[in-house]
């Protein structure tokens, strides 16, 4: 998975008909500091994730296993929030 | 998803059966402020884009998730127009 | 699919035997303006391309998808020769 | 695979339920000295390893087929440590 | 596929049960003139390689199509020894 960074949203109208009822979230990969790196992507929400807070998205084929999203059009997905992290 | 921007199209009459009747067009990766990066993909659209217009774009086996793309050669498919991005 | 453009060709006799039969072919992406990037695949023609030549790729699961590639250990095929570009 | 160096681990309570009861180990991948390169993964942890230790990760799919993570929502595992190294 | 050169191997006893009895091999990614890029994998050999042999590998779940590699956790596997490189 990768540890990415919640920093926006994008609303569409027009899309697929499996993206309907999905929340869309602009999310930005971060580093061991938790520093936003240049690789950005779109991913479906599945566990209620706020603003500048930190998840763990999953990508190809994966994003599509989850209950939500399962036999849509999806190659990201969030599926936990980070609450803490031990480096040593 | 990646959020990428319509830079052109492309046209090819040697190509595998299974891409006949498709729209290939230009995409090119952009970051938070819609700025295009070094990274191009061409993909089917199936939603009816324009150029310049911003985009979701699925890869890998999730692009052959669409009506339109099923079964096809397909590894990149545009599934949604971006109308608006909200940044915190 | 990315854009890439034939640099060369390949031989090899020890090898899967699923791959026995194919052209193997050496190529590198390309740009907008079809400037070589720093990125070399190894992908199988089916639709007979020749030096120089502007192609689609298409790669993973993907490219096993074609007549001439089902089922073998391949994961780079060219889908389409590219005969024109039109940017915006 | 890829060859990474656990750096920390990572908590979440509020994530997909096929992640229940996973250790979630914090990666870096190395290069050929074991220097850490700026990639860092996420991964399921299925042979014991501590910080600091060398692993062999696998992703996308691959990432599903231990029989640990089989059926879960999971990209990235690690599947062996790494107790030798030869270079030429 | 991508080029590889084999620059070293792996020793792991502690490790998924699947991958017992394969060879692991250290690769560095090569350009055009053979050159090493900053990008290595550890992938499983199919076809006898020797140290600083050049050869293809596949990724992905393509890397689990080979007789050798058929339901086995891995995500890279050598399938060709490359013995000629004929650029234009």
């Amino acid at each position: 998975m990768k540890m990415v960074k919640v920093v926006g949203s994008v609303t569409s109208t027009v899309k697929d008909s499996s993206l309907e009822g999905f929340k869309l979230l602009f999310v930005q990969s971060v580093d061991l500091e938790l520093k936003g790196k240049k690789e950005y992507f779109i991913a479906v929400d599945t566990v209620g994730l706020g603003e500048d807070e930190i998840a763990l998205m999953v990508t190809g084929s994966t994003a599509k296993r989850t209950e939500i999203t399962s036999g849509r059009t999806v190659d990201g997905t969030l599926v936990a929030k980070v609450e803490r992290i031990d480096l040593k």
